[in-house]
């Protein structure tokens, strides 16, 4: 594990140190769980309380904590202690790995990869056993390619991008620059798109690609699929969690994060800095304004032009109370009829 | 890129030719995005004003915009413009297939994949890089087996059809002739199923298959499960989106089509030429009629016998009325009392 | 198939053999389906009826049937049948594998896996072809790695524990004994770990790892992700379907089960003995008591303390009843207000 004077860590962080700058520290926590060698952060304010009872040798904390930090063996006060703490875990992580027996080396191709002869794979790329590397495919300076990765013929990677373990890059879609995709994504599968037909259903070839931007992360077992004619666009910075569906066509602006299990169907436009939350499912040919917030497990089945917070979730219930009303929702039209009646005969 | 004369194309598709035969197009394209080398066409009426402006070669209309296509360079004029679409992208992605660098050469087996002595794998069939095949596996005529794709034992892949990279087919599980497995597509893990004993889960050998028919599409990282006694069936035609779950021993109905995220549970029988739309969950054990339709993202929490358009979607609002009009839905079973008793009072 | 006595197959449950104890079967089938070489069970009471009718050679009972046994060519009377069935599926399904061709061999390293000089492999697990396990990986006595699973860098897998095909074990990762990963599931990807800073969000490396029990089964590409600072950790026997995510610093409890399309979000904590039913989202930060019941597709948006059964699930009807009750749902708080105003005015 590595291990880190605060006052070097303090200068990392661009922070003032207060305290013992000379105390070391080697490992991450939180206030409740630290110790005396564990750096800390104070970022939600609920959490405010664990200040005074921490053991952590050092905690990040904002200004507005600088005079109940001096109480503490040290501290590192910066302006954003959740962002510091985001940029320490980074550095902390280099540092790790550096340390371990299994450092990557430099680059280079595992021999038990199949790298076609006519793709091109820069000399300081890494490539992990028994990738697959198909015809005409890049793969960028610093790029990493995992185990049981596929690159598709002419898909590309950017620099310093990384294919986690079994992911597929498919054939034509191209990846930024310090892009990950975790294990199990699929981009370019075909897009679902049929023609009916006398009762059955046509094949529509899916002759467009997907095209990810810079800095964008997808998570395990997330599926983008390919355009119909055009492409599927996941813009710079976007941030998908686990097991998204996103449809042929759709586009994704700048920095907008998706939690787990969210699904958007086909053509639908998101915007730039947007959130949807876990499960939600984001109908097609829609389009949605930048900073448009969908709660967990919302269904969005029109538009949405204004920036703001949207929600539709049932709320749930101990399962008897749930039932009674759930049944009367299936009359509340009706209910709405009555309380017409009764406001007319009452006037 | 294919280029094609505007006669031939209209001959491909049995439709009547209008205007410049002779005129190349070497590109399929959306009404609005089309330049002179670009087929089009019209078929959902939404897109007829793009008619007029359109600066495609081509494009592709029903009889109805006969007279409206004289106007442009040329046009095919066929019955069903969506269905003549789809042979063309057909059409189209094999010619664009024939050219390229890495068009697959007749079949074969990668010197990578690792093919069991017993297996049965048909010359004209391809087998790519790092498949695995295992003992007494069936490989038909012109099938594809693609890259770290996994054939387990006894199971068995029709002609014509394609598992894409990294797709399982399950031991003894068998599919059609002229399907396509999508990446990460898992058929055969075993069914969830469980008996309860003395506060633990006694697992249930899962000894059924699935058995998947002719012509069927299933969608990256879908999971149909084996059945528990029985077999899991997919008849013919069926087109499964991505991240689909079916359970075991579900039937799903031939010429039936889910979009992305449905669940459909254990031992579900889903009739013939029915759609699911997105994020849809099926209960175990319902039967669904023939020419049942579900919204997307609805619960069908019991049979449904007739054929219709089934919903029941959470209506999404801006978060702050969502918030009022959901905490009253918690006592709407009161305020059906309440309104009984007025309308008691007030008679 | 294997051929079993009904007095040995009685001998081998713990139950009273009734009738016929030399009679051989040779199948497993449920009482509709039976012939007179099949041993079937009567388990729910929904299937009583069908227990007079069925051509059954052999049913397993609860002493309550006993009587109605009596008339069968033989019966197996146990406690409890269901219990009795999935012990008898597991024996059968041991007995299937010994008869066949494929039979695993008693351990070994197929020619093709990847194996690090630094790993740890017992001389009796079975590594199949184009397995890769990382350095300082260690594998148990018993335990299988499937084709094209991913073993990454000082993951270990317990004794007699089931790596089916294309599953990957995250770095640093640990599974118990007698656990089974399906095809595609990914354990220790990145958990969504994100500080938004002027717009953009930077990543929090994710330091913690995933420790899952014994006797744990997770379906197909179903994602548990690693924890942020701690461990993610699902505790023994638990049974996860599958395309469920499980989001970091996550807690399941002993013995707990969850349908298919469960989505579970970050430092939630599950109690023990709960289930979960499919397409149901449990938000971040909250806590489940043990013995709690989610229904299917049920959105849990605050903690639950008191064990029972709890639903929110939208209640789905003919799309134009849906309609119409849906719109006026969005104007249910007015309808209450004036509920009110009528109180007032008829009091």
């Amino acid at each position: 594990m590595p291990e880190v004077r605060v006052a070097d860590l303090s200068a990392l962080l661009g922070g003032e140190c207060i305290g013992r700058g000379d105390l070391l520290v080697s490992r991450i926590g939180t206030l409740l769980d630290a110790d005396e060698n564990t750096v800390s952060f104070l970022a939600n304010p609920r959490y405010e309380p664990q200040l005074a009872a921490t053991r952590a040798g050092c905690v990040i904390v904002s200004p507005r904590h600088r005079a109940q930090a001096m109480s503490l063996p040290s501290a590192v006060v910066c302006e954003d202690p959740y962002w510091a703490y985001a940029r320490l875990t980074q550095w902390w992580a280099k540092a790790r790995t550096g340390l371990e027996a299994d450092a990557p080396e430099a680059g280079g191709v595992h021999v038990s990869a199949v790298v076609d002869a006519t793709a091109d794979v820069h000399p300081t790329a890494r490539v992990e056993a028994l990738a697959v590397i198909g015809p005409g495919a890049q793969v960028g300076p610093g790029a990493h390619v995992g185990s049981h990765a596929v690159m598709e013929a002419f898909s590309s990677l950017g620099a310093d991008s990384s294919l986690r373990p079994r992911t597929v890059l498919g054939r034509g879609c191209s990846v930024g620059e310090r892009c990950i995709l975790h294990p199990g994504v699929v981009i370019g599968a075909d897009g679902f798109g049929f023609a009916p037909h006398q009762g059955r259903w046509e094949k529509i070839e899916q002759l467009g690609a997907v095209r990810i931007g810079h800095d964008v992360e997808i998570g395990a077992n997330t599926c983008v699929d390919r355009g119909a004619l055009e492409d599927t666009v996941i813009e710079d910075g976007v941030k998908l969690d686990n097991l998204i569906q996103i449809g042929h066509n759709v586009r994704i602006g700048a920095h907008t994060a998706m939690a787990g299990c969210v699904g958007v169907a086909g053509s639908a436009r998101i915007g730039a800095h947007c959130t949807v939350g876990g499960g939600a499912i984001i109908l097609g040919h829609l389009e949605l304004a930048d900073h448009v917030h969908v709660s967990a497990a919302t269904v969005v089945t029109r538009s949405i032009s204004k920036p703001g917070q949207y929600s539709g979730v049932y709320p749930f219930d101990e399962n008897a109370a749930w039932e009674k009303n759930a049944a009367t929702l299936r009359q509340l039209h009706g209910l709405r009829d009555r309380i017409r009646a009764l406001e007319k005969a009452t006037s």
